[in-house]
């Protein structure tokens, strides 16, 4: 199984970014831990600040990967293009939060990625992504 | 560690209720599996069409439980109540919901609970549950 | 057939609270006219402040009667869980208001339990619940 | 006593029309049953596409008829002046409608006819109209 | 100078419809004195029911009159297509008020017809048209 | 083939009524120039102030036309009527506006007319209108 | 008869301040020449930019005066405090407003005033006061 | 003069819940210091996480008591029908929440219970039961 | 202690104005036995129409006074510079209204003084004073 | 003349993408029919998921072309950049769209890229792009 | 040149009120270091916490300077009346925030002010009066 | 002192789009003139039409510039995601506009960056860019 995980804008800065809000580690180091957790899920992740980036991601994941765990950064409150591509390829689209972004401002509380997901994780730091894939496991 | 998992409003109906969204499994044949699933967790459960009985199952777990996971149904979008109590006790609470909540009625999108819990869980069916305790746990 | 009729809060005040608004009549006297006017109907009453009651006694309904016609009170216009009820169990249930909300506050023009409803009739007075059982009967 | 029936834009296409919706049977057809169940009333009927005429037949109807039952089609979410006349006459006008209109689109869920209503029926099919004689025989 | 007073629906009820908002005189009456306060103005009035009407007669006053006078009634505050055509003739157009709309119900605070206009006049009673007829007069 | 053209509130003012925004040729001048534009189509015009009368003209088309191609000028924003009426009759409707009615006053920017239609297209001038029947043609 | 004419901020302005809107007379220009026009009625006339000044005046003139007519420029938007002193008082106020309101800006479509005054007068340039004075003479 | 002091959800937690909102007192103890401070009044108290039991509570009072003290929690929010309950039962209900509902949450700055209320008191701590029972006594 | 009770607009016309909601005491009169009953406590009061005169007051009584009651009549709802100024002195300020404001127009629910108050009294007619002095003393 | 086709998120999947909506005409193939239909016209397109591609062929082909015709999908409705540069350039820009959007989600009833378009051609399947370029030719 | 710096309510705090939000210089000692940083600008300023008085010194302020920098504070939300005065005098006036509007409360966002405004200078502290100043220089 | 300004869509058009908003000045003319002005300062620029790109540059100056002017044109008012990385780095960021945004459309009104930047200079002209290098000087 082959499970890609797509994040959005400024997640790159994980663990440097408002450590009081998304914790101190590098989304890098914990997808080491991450690919260790699935030992038998071929894991992939890729990271662009540029929406048109995470369509294409979503586009070619459909060919490529059996699933995608996806966390689209401020771009899920805003993005209908993603959402369309969420809703218009056939492999499962998990999204996640890595912060409980319904106890932050009002425009984190609406995801336009939501109504096509196959689920949503919110607010569990970043064991929201393992959680995903466990949920993405059949 | 103990867990106690709180029903709300018609899901003693599971099984019975709209299977199409919901499922055709009673929740009483998923818990068995579910305690299977987690042989180290001490699993409970209650449920209660009763938004008060709701939030004194909330109060009493907070003496004799780890963690709590709600699944308030009806109740999640309506009960400011129920949202004080989770913020008023000190134990982790993970929301779930069994349906996609965010694809389905407007009034479904916004939930009092979510804010004041742990994290939110929403779509995977009754796995929804599953992915919940596996937050939960250390 | 049986037709159990469920009034919500305040309802048990019928004959008492604001008569120039509701009647004078309490809903015991006419249930009495009621019966009297259906004769091969079995009829049953029940009133309850609590919300879950109603849940309660509309899920147990949906064992023991063929139709229910309710007037939830102000539990109309704030319960989605008692909606669901309405959507989630198999026979009929008609709702009806004894005024006419429609001419009322703003919060009392919609009702959570209408679209659930197989119909709804409002405003004339005690004459409501006998105009829904007419409506029920085949 | 006698009863004026008015429908409404598009009303006389019954039968015809969404049938999914609106059932198959012509308006003229249901009159002749109706008119049969309510053998001591003299009732009549009229339909117009025409918001002014609407109002015409109300204001002659408060001459010649001593109530109306109104079913004002897609006017009654808009028409403020149709809401107006029923508040001008003194005879009592009941609102129906063929459909559950409270579980289609939200811009049929407020009709400006209501509130000057002696009272409304909603969702039982052409039986509304029966409802509503019903409900206006003393 | 010749104007046109047009009066929309249900203002044929003047004098018979709810006495204690708009007075217990008919326009046809009042006109009467109209005309004799303006000796020197040709007053022809017409009234109707129908929106179609009332911008049938507004075209036609463009070609027949010097100005109008218009109280549209409940149209006022739903009907686009009569403040189009204000805007569409060249004449001026006095939109009136019999009581002031503004301390009634919200939704007739606000008129379409208003921003054509030359001007507008809310509230006193019929002495509304005397004012606006005051208005156009060089 | 056969198609009606259907024409609204004040466009029988066309090419007198605000040129700036609707062009200086009148209908009918138009109208020629269409028919000579499409030979092979057999075409014909109305045009009413009157919302019934769109109504009735909709119906009728139902019966004697192929298609229909309308433009309801200002009641495109405010009638449901009209808009039920495009969804009750089974030949196809094409709505159309002169004027780019997105960079206007807000309450333009809605028709109750455009979900039941088969296109819309707006903006052109009278172009639109020739734009219209190529749609409609096979 | 003793009339008070209040007018607010930036109305000191007038002949002045944006012409194209306001015209280019001053108020004391116009003042002379409105109480030229009602020799039997006593014409005052105040001016301030401090809605407290108005309150005062309003207050004093129930006193002094049989009648006010106020325009109270921006405040009419915003001052629900000068709204209240129109209902406290005892003479009748009447509301003007030289500009079209309507017309202008939405913020300016909503006056705190309307509601307990006994007419409002809009658009009729200087002339408004004219209108409302005549309105107030017996 | 027997007054009765009813407490909604999460009351019962007082003194060990967001002890910086709403102090460390418990309610208990806090209630023999009133009974204390007015020894004239025989003072009642009960609690309820249950809007049914508030409004049997309300109903009964209004046969046992002179008058009530309710604080309603996160129910006085969202409970239109123990909004109901204080309009008609008819011994004087005062509404009292401990903090300052008006600086936190926006979905706390109104509740149903205030319009029937013969008077609000909000944001003195416990000390806002003490001037509640001090507002009644005559 | 010295305590400064502020009155805002229209409140210098109590006992006179609307009386069915204000009552028929002066504040004046009302004072004089407001002094007699806190004997101990040192009271002043200040009445302005003038929103800049209350904020003055409210200035030179962080100087002046050890607390400040304030009814700032129809200001509260609409002035953010007050809301200011109680939120930048340093004594408490207890925000009182005489009428229950809750039961009244929509726009007399929301007040920009409460945030930043000590707390809030509302309805219980000049007592309302009474009981704010009682909650200022320690 | 020169036309460029314009094609946003998600374009590039027509054919697979949601066929009951879309069609299962790939947007190349339908290329080849257009090219063929227009042999006087030298027809180009692009696709991108990018905003800023979009963006960026808009600028260029102010240089490039004589008209461009665009098809943002999910962009349509939240870029306001896009928008603008319609707005920027001075070559016609006619906004297209395959689906009926006034007949989908409440959110793709309005798009930034309107008020700038030449017009707007909305529902007609891959056919809208034909009527845009006729809409184009002189 | 000549330029007057207007201050409105509680700015005379400065360096005493919230000196988290504000600092802690007076505005008097920050005037001094203004004056000598523009030796060839004549600097004035006002302070006052009357909306009428800000009216009346900006209309002065017309006649004797050339520019007017000004700082509403809470005013600047709610006074439609100083924004017209703005738009209604003829010398550049420009807006300054002394603390970021935009990351406080959703009320302090907008500026009633700001449309009329040459500019608007937002969040530097003290120092968005000397960047105003600088703004105004040629 | 390094200064990085960034220039989001359409910006690369200065001096060509719309001269009478944003002037008839290439953004490079001005930036040598800029450059000119501040010696002791290193000024570099970039543009894009990406938001990626934006949300690249400003990441990306957090490394290697003191401070950041940026307007992110049509952007800013609907990118969340260029709003979290001026939260998420720690170099202050200045936002600019050239023209009064409002003034202008609605939807120009709010700016998400505004929120998390030091300060907002708008609608200067191209001197906003200087303005903001000042404020950012020591």
């Amino acid at each position: 199984m082959k499970i890609l995980l797509i994040n959005g804008p400024n997640l790159n800065l994980l663990g440097k970014r408002e450590p009081q809000i998304y914790g101190d580690i590098s989304f890098e180091d914990y997808f080491i831990k991450l690919q260790f957790n699935f030992k038998d899920v071929e894991l992939s992740h890729v990271q662009s600040n540029h929406e048109g980036d995470l369509i294409d991601h979503l586009q070619q994941a459909d060919q490529d990967f059996n699933a995608v765990v996806i966390n689209a950064g401020g771009l899920s409150h805003t993005s209908i293009a993603l959402g369309d591509t969420i809703k218009a390829i056939s492999i499962p689209v998990v999204e996640v939060h890595i912060s409980n972004t319904f106890s932050r401002e009002a425009y984190r509380h609406h995801s336009y990625l939501s109504a096509g997901a196959k689920g949503v994780i919110v607010g569990f730091g970043l064991n929201s992504y393992k959680l995903a894939i466990t949920a993405l496991l059949p």
